[in-house]
């Protein structure tokens, strides 16, 4: 099975705090690297868990709180000097890349590598990103200022044929594209065999959910119904539930009650305020609502579905 | 003696390597803390090393190349989550304002707090700070983007009155000023006690001199000399004098070549390059031409001058 797995750099909300880092993480798909927000120090956590700059070809940043983005100057700044060619890939708020720019003028940098900027917008869902394995959605979060989530899907794949059988029956090569399509296949003597038999269901594709920064919202479930991995933020215990609306964050509880509605296999509950010293009570509040949850803790990896 | 210390936050050059941090220091004068530099991650420093982010209330930026200033809107910020109401100062140059106040835009913050900021220019040097205990002046510094260095100094103080003397001749508080300003003290039989007896010399002003980043600059030597604490960068080691002229950038030897020539007490040298792991041959090259050299290191407090 291709590898799909979430290793997380941050797991802090706002203020960095007990040894914890801003929020940033990386997405590993197939050996390659896709990052999700990059906090101040990103930079310092790639090399820390052992992921090369230069591995990482597309970042996506959700929203322009400083805890989210003010390690991206410093992470594009580096893949400079370490001699990067490739073009790097940028999704974000449309106010991204006029903060990028203005920092590389005054430094006078000229890049020595192309930089794709994909703006964000937060009418509604969009595709920003396919591949010929998966693609990256937005989910539309409610925040205090404009900001999404991101939805990584792999793509449905065709069923895959048994291996055996090719050299069993002797299937010439150019039929087997056609069978993976769902054709029969008729044997020399006339018999036909259904494409039922030559093969078997491909895997359920899988899905990873990243929500934050939001207050509880209901409108998401549709969109992240049914994913191995979601990806919540759950800054404040559910005793300052109040203050957790009033910043536009979600509680720890209420991070397992979305978990429970989106019938998430698995949740990571992550952004946790730096008043917290101690992360188990938010753990022991979120399984009372979802028991298979998980903190987010700097340089943990965690797989997207069963592997 | 006041208290007069240099704390070094961050020691590297461009890429952050070899657990070394961006450039960024805390003076240390009679307890009340002055940032020169801040680099990415540098809130992270102040809380390993236990610099409280709200005592410090004055902040130096020598140039806009990342690896000086990324750290400051990650800063400003957690002042401002952190509950800061007093005024916070900001040198720099003029364009840092705008990267500032783009970054507080499009997050919607608006600030608790009064935020000072006294642009620097390259023209010539000039004072930027005062009180009644010392002063900080631009140095200007020759490298690829407008950079300035910093020269703390020491305001000169009267003279001494000797504490004894005051009990011992009854000398009624009213004089004590004037005898610190010059007087002489007549007694009440007459006799006349010279200032000279009654007073000792003030301790020699002191001064540390901040110097990064540049190419080797004679034209500062007159303004640094005889500083009792220098630090200079020394990027590249000298097998790599070209590169580092290219650069802008200075070599281990020629640090030592400048504190030598500033009749310096004390050179520290950083902003070390990520290609050097071990860092003894900088300081062994350094002083090979100034002896009482050392080098920059996170954690690490130099007194200024002799305490």
């Amino acid at each position: 099975m291709t590898k799909f797995e979430v290793t997380i750099l941050g797991s802090s909300s706002a203020t960095p705090a007990h040894h914890r880092y801003p929020t940033a993480q990386i997405v590993n798909y197939n050996q390659k690297y896709y990052m999700i927000d990059c906090g101040e120090g990103a930079q310092f956590q790639l090399s820390r868990y052992g992921f090369g700059y230069n591995k990482i070809d597309y970042i996506f940043i959700s929203h322009l709180h400083g805890d989210h983005y003010l390690g991206l100057v410093g992470l594009i700044s580096s893949m400079h000097l370490n001699g990067r060619s490739t073009e790097l890939f940028i999704a974000g708020p449309p106010e991204l890349l006029e903060i990028i720019e203005i920092q590389l003028k005054y430094s006078q940098t000229v890049l020595r590598y192309p930089l794709k900027f994909v703006p964000t917008q937060t009418n509604h869902p969009e595709i920003i990103f396919k591949n010929s394995e998966f693609e990256v959605e937005t989910i539309i979060l409610d925040h205090r200022i404009p900001c999404t989530g991101f939805l990584f899907r792999e793509l449905p794949r065709g069923r895959r044929i048994i291996k055996e059988y090719i050299k069993q029956f002797n299937i010439s090569p150019e039929y087997i594209p056609l069978i993976k399509g769902g054709a029969d296949y008729t044997l020399p003597d006339g018999e036909v065999l259904p494409n039922a038999v030559l093969t078997i269901e491909p895997p359920k594709p899988r899905a990873y959910a990243y929500c934050s920064d939001t207050i509880m919202n209901m409108s998401i479930l549709d969109q992240i119904n049914g994913v191995d991995l979601l990806y919540h933020e759950a800054t404040f215990l559910h005793d300052l539930q109040q203050r957790a609306a009033d910043t536009f964050h979600t509680t720890a509880r209420q991070a397992g009650e979305i978990a429970t509605m989106a019938k998430a296999q698995k949740l990571i509950i992550g952004h946790f305020s730096a008043r917290y010293r101690d992360l188990l009570p938010h753990l022991e509040e979120c399984q009372t609502q979802f028991v298979n949850s998980f903190l987010a803790k700097e340089g943990f990896t965690f797989e997207v579905g069963d592997q």
